[in-house]
């Protein structure tokens, strides 16, 4: 699919190995209308801090996005890198550096290196192309085993509105507020607070809810921007319903992709939905989620494919969610295991076992306190995980 | 060593593998002054619930302790099966029941089957014996590789006294008030009040400073009997310097056996302390401690033996601790790594990745905010614990 006004290009750089795209380039043909959300993490890698400044005019007209080196810890070096990498994007492209985004994911602590950046940007520039969004989806992959890439579609008073979305994971990822990074592209034409909205509502529901490995990077950023080369009535507060309906639109592909990330999680074999439902509120009931969905022992288990529904319930039990453990009820997609919080044995968990063996099943927990209650989607971890994390560096 | 009062057994009961010690019980002669710390999970296994309402009483003469069972979210039948299993030791020992203490260790979720238990306590009762607590520290293993025992003599008032403390780990630890199973006997007279502080202080720095994967047991235990037969002058408040010494015996006993719970963590080859020093507060010091020690990503490069400190200051930039990200100091043993935020180069690196290869180190994170700093205690996250953890049930 394509967006109209904006395309993408990425090259091979060799920014830390050779023989794959790490540089990518988004550009929109006018400065387009951007939210972002970024990291929560006390240390920031100098792209975020560099993007938090920038951010303030509510306008990009171009994000250039590397792979292998995250530029994280790297000081006053790493922050000059980061506005020298956006500088030579922006001439380039004759456009003003202030409306250049840079992005960085990989490995922490190393100051990014020049070199690879002036030699390929001019080529970078060359390449750009309306359809070069699946080339720059494979750029930002660093443990990444697949391109993630949404797409979504949404009619704004009679005006087909286009909106794509890429992002990469795969391990560090609990965001607290935003992710690993996402961009996303539109040509709806909407107003900086409607599109800012959209986005931190979004957010919470879908990457925000999504962990690996319960650690939080220091480079998460989402990135959306809207140039209005569709054209439609401007969606802002004051027309709610298309506000409501671009935030579907932008919601979905949200989710689309946060799943996506779980999916392709270091190392995983099963994407997992963990619901705790029946909670006195959300907050308690997304908490006592968040703390199964990064159990080590709970993730391991389904590794294993083993319905250990104790190290569930151990889990929650450590979590700061109300409950009474003589009323608790836990089930594998529909399989009833747990009730009043005593096992229904071993058919029922024959069948709960069935469940697991499956690439994709929900675990809810019904707590029987209250109406309330959120979901977590996480991913077990296996032998791979290890390997991937004990190698990563060599 | 041998405990004057003291005596130990345990025996293959066949709670739910055969071939292995899986029962175990500690006998003093006369009641004993016991303090204990139990999980602050809220959900308690039934010999918790029990322990907790009978220690009530300040005393007990009789500790059963089962492996291969938890006896955890078995609701009114497992604490039915708690105090029937008490209850027959009572009778067999002819002691008041209420004197008698059970705790176990295994999975959670399946009944307690009564047989073994009625079949071996006439035989454990039997084999009581002052050497027997060797057998009793195998008898409490699950997925550990050792068995742990500490002992220590102090002298109290020219008067030589004696404590012996064994300890199970391996999985689910990370003691939050309490830790796994670990009881220690002590010939000491001291009471109730003292024995009770020298008790949650020793804990507070020892078992609560490690973690293996920050999951918190159903089942945490610590228990400490002292029975009076070494007759020193009673170590109570009223003698201060007696209680420290007391206590710095106790304390030993702890740290021993928390160090080997954690170098014995499932699937660990490593034993690392991560230090956090020039903190605003101990408080914020132990938090981010806790943090760097739980962190998949670090223990995954610790296994690797990559001195990856990009990811060590990741999980402290999600702590609660406050800094500043470029004012940090990072060293490995004596090799600094990083100083001001900034990585020192290769040179270091190749340094402190010796330090990666010994079997235990330390890591020191300097915040440069003050002077209060803290330790916590982990290991590292291998293949090997996910093949346990994914298999334990099978």
């Amino acid at each position: 699919m394509q967006v109209k006004g904006f395309s993408a290009a990425a090259v091979q750089a060799g920014i830390r190995h050779t023989g794959r795209y790490d540089l990518g380039l988004i550009f929109s043909k006018t400065p387009a209308v951007t939210a972002g959300v970024f990291t929560t993490n006390k240390v920031k890698a100098a792209p975020i801090l560099l993007a938090m400044e920038r951010l303030g005019s509510g306008l990009c007209q171009a994000v250039l996005v590397n792979s292998g080196n995250a530029n994280a810890c790297t000081g006053r070096a790493g922050m000059d890198a980061a506005v020298a990498t956006a500088g030579l994007t922006a001439k380039e492209l004759g456009i003003d550096p202030h409306l250049v985004q840079v992005a960085s994911t990989g490995v922490i602590g190393q100051q990014l290196p020049m070199k690879p950046f002036t030699r390929a940007v001019p080529q970078l520039v060359a390449d750009l192309s309306s359809d070069g969004f699946e080339q720059l989806a494979e750029a930002i992959m660093t443990t990444d085993l697949v391109p993630k890439i949404a797409t979504a579609t949404v009619l704004i008073d009679g005006v087909m509105v286009s909106l794509l979305g890429v992002a990469k994971g795969s391990g560090m990822i609990m965001p607290d507020m935003a992710t690993m990074l996402c961009f996303v592209v539109s040509d709806a034409r909407i107003d900086q607070a409607a599109l800012d909205q959209a986005v931190k509502a979004g957010v919470a529901q879908s990457f925000n809810r999504i962990t690996v490995d319960g650690d939080t990077s220091t480079n998460d950023m989402v990135l959306v921007m809207a140039n209005g080369a569709a054209d439609n009535t401007l969606i802002s507060a004051g027309t709610p319903e298309n506000a409501a309906l671009f935030s579907a639109a932008l919601d979905g592909i949200f989710r689309e992709l946060a799943l996506k990330i779980v999916a392709d999680g270091e190392g995983a074999t099963k994407l997992v939905t963990i619901r705790v439902a029946g909670a006195r509120n959300e907050q308690e009931a997304l908490q006592a989620a968040r703390t199964i969905a990064n159990s080590a022992l709970v993730k391991t288990a389904f590794f294993g494919e083993d319905a250990n529904w104790g190290r569930i319930i151990a889990a929650l039990g450590r979590s700061d969610c109300t409950f009474d453990p003589r009323n608790v009820a836990m089930r594998f997609d529909d399989v009833m295991l747990v009730e009043n919080g005593i096992f229904l044995g071993e058919e029922q968990e024959a069948a709960a076992t069935d469940v697991l063996k499956q690439h994709a099943f929900t675990v809810t927990i019904d707590l029987g306190e209250g109406d309330a209650e959120a979901e977590m989607y996480t991913c077990d971890f296996s032998y791979d995980y290890v390997k991937i994390n004990a190698d990563y560096r060599s």
